[in-house]
C-alpha cells in the first residue's frame, strides 16, 4: 500500500472490545516520509465526538508496541476515550540513522524538531505530534479536539510531559509511565540531544520537562508511575528531579514508585487503568 | 542461555498485575528439542496451590503471542488462576519443516503425536502438552494439578477440545476461541494430518473434536466463541459441525457468534474475560 499526500490510507481495522482498532498511514509534510499511526475508536453513538487521548511510545517502539501490549482497549471502551498512538520517528531508507544505536535516529525521535544537519530535514516529531497529526485526527475521526489528554512511556513520557507544558491550553490532563524527566542530563538522551539540537544546551531547554518548568512553563497536575525495579531508574529516569521541579513550581505531582515493576509493557499494562481513569475524570 | 536436561531454565520474569509473568525453557524428552513456555503466576499466599489453566495457541504462534496480546493477566490475578502457555511445535534447525508453509511443521504442531517419518521423531506435541509439560509444571510451580482447565485459539482451540475429550477426568473445564472443530475436513489441516499421520484417516480420528465425539468421547460442557467476520469461518473452522456433534452427544455447548470480530488477538482479548470467568467458576 502507498500513502498519498491527499489523505490517509487505512492499513488495517479490527474490532476489539466493542470498538475498532485501526492502523493508518499518510504522507507527512513535517517528516517528509510516510508515517503510520494507530487509532482506537470506542463504541459511540452516531454523531458523537469523542475525547482524544494521545499515547507517546518509548525508544525503539512504533505505533504497534502499545497497541499490542498496552491493554488499553477495554478501559477506553468503557470510558469512551479515543486513543491515538503515533510512531516515534520518521521511517524509511532515506532517513538518516545510526542503525546500531537504539537511542538515536529511527525509533528515537525524542518528540523534538531537530535543527542540526542532516537530521533537521526529517526529524520533526514535535511538530508532527503537536500540529500535523492533530489536524489529521480532527479531519478523519470523530474527535472532540476541545478535549485532549496526553500520556506516554519513557521517551514518550518525556514527550507527553513536555507537550503538555508547552501547550497547557490544549491538554486537560497529562501523565506518564517511567518518563525521562530531564533528558538534558540523562545518559541515554544527552548524545541524541547533541546530535539533533547541537552542542549549545540552551536549545535543549525547550525539550526537557524539568528545564521547561525551571523556565516558567506550568501545568496543573501530573500523574506519574515508576517501577522500582526499573533498570533505567537511576541513570535514565531520575523521578526525584521531577519531584523537585514540581514542588518548586506548584505543579501537583502524583508520583508513585511501584515495588517490583520493571520498564516493560507488563508495568505499563498493569497501571494503564489508573492512567485512563485519571484522564477520563478530567475529560468529562 | 542453554536448557539442561536436569530442569528448567528461567528465560525472563516480569511483574504484571500483581503476579509474575515468566518465560522458561527446558529440554523436552518428547520433542527432543529445547522447548520454551510461559507461565503467569498470580499473587497468592505462601504455600497456596493454584488452579492451572492451559492456553494453547494457534498456527504460526509461539508461547509469546498470547502472552503479549491476550490480556489475561488482570483477570488471572483477580481470579487466582495460573496460566500456562506452551509453544505450538518443536523448534530448531534440526527439526523437519516446510519453511514456506505456515500450516505445517514449525508453528503448526496440531497437538498430535506424528507417526510418519521424518516427523515422528520431534512432532509429539500431544504427549508434550498432555504428559511432559504438566509434570514440569507440577514440579516447578505452585500448581494444584487436581484443578486444571484448558482453552485455546484456532489450532489451539482444536488442541484444547481434543485434550479435554481425551482426558475428561483431568480437566474441569474446556473452552475455545474460533477452534478448528474438524481438522480432518478443514482445508488448512488436512494436508498436515496427512503428513504427520499418514493417508489412513482412521489414525486422524484421535485428533479431531467432531470425530472423537462421534467415536464416543464425552465432556460435560464447552464454551466456544467465534468471530462472525473471521475469514477462516467457512472453510477452516465450521462451528456448525461442532454444534451438530455436541447436540447428538449430550455435550452442553455454549457457542456464540460475535458480530464484526475477526480471527485476531483483538477477538481473543475481547472475550478473554468471559472464558477465564467460565474456567474460574468450574475450578473453585
Amino acid at each position: 500500500m502507498t500513502a498519498t499526500a491527499a489523505g490517509i490510507e487505512t492499513v488495517s481495522t479490527s474490532r476489539a472490545h466493542g470498538g475498532v482498532q485501526g492502523v493508518y498511514r499518510h504522507m507527512s509534510r513535517e517528516t517528509k516520509t510516510a508515517m503510520t499511526f494507530a487509532v482506537f475508536v470506542p463504541p459511540h453513538g452516531a454523531g458523537a465526538k469523542l475525547p482524544v487521548v494521545w499515547y507517546l511510545s518509548g525508544l525503539t517502539c512504533t505505533h504497534a508496541n502499545c497497541m499490542d501490549k498496552g491493554e488499553y482497549r477495554r478501559l477506553a471502551s468503557e470510558l469512551g476515550l479515543m486513543l491515538v498512538l503515533p510512531d516515534t520517528s520518521p521511517r524509511g531508507d532515506e532517513v538518516p540513522d545510526e542503525p546500531d544505536n537504539w537511542q538515536f535516529g529511527k525509533g528515537a525521535g525524542f518528540y523534538l524538531d531537530a535543527i542540526e544537519a542532516p537530521y533537521a530535514e526529517n526529524y520533526r516529531m514535535y511538530s508532527y505530534v503537536a500540529e500535523e497529526l492533530p489536524q489529521i485526527i480532527a479531519e478523519n475521526f470523530p474527535a472532540d479536539m476541545g478535549r485532549q489528554a496526553v500520556f506516554g512511556h519513557s521517551m514518550g513520557g518525556h514527550g507527553a510531559l513536555t507537550l503538555a507544558l508547552k501547550n497547557p491550553g490544549r491538554f486537560r490532563s497529562a501523565s506518564a509511565f517511567a518518563p525521562i524527566v530531564k533528558p538534558s542530563v540523562a545518559d541515554w538522551s544527552r548524545p541524541a540531544l547533541t546530535k539533533y539540537l547541537g552542542p549549545d544546551e540552551a536549545a535543549w531547554r525547550a525539550y526537557d520537562t524539568c528545564l521547561l518548568i525551571e523556565d516558567g512553563a506550568r501545568f496543573p497536575a501530573f500523574l506519574v508511575d515508576q517501577g522500582a525495579a526499573d533498570p533505567f531508574l537511576e541513570t535514565g529516569l531520575m523521578p526525584h528531579l521531577l519531584q523537585e521541579a514540581c514542588a518548586g513550581a506548584g505543579i501537583a505531582l502524583t508520583l508513585t514508585l511501584r515495588e517490583g515493576y520493571d520498564h516493560s509493557y507488563n508495568f505499563i499494562s498493569t497501571f494503564m487503568e489508573d492512567h485512563l481513569r485519571w484522564h477520563a475524570a478530567r475529560l468529562k
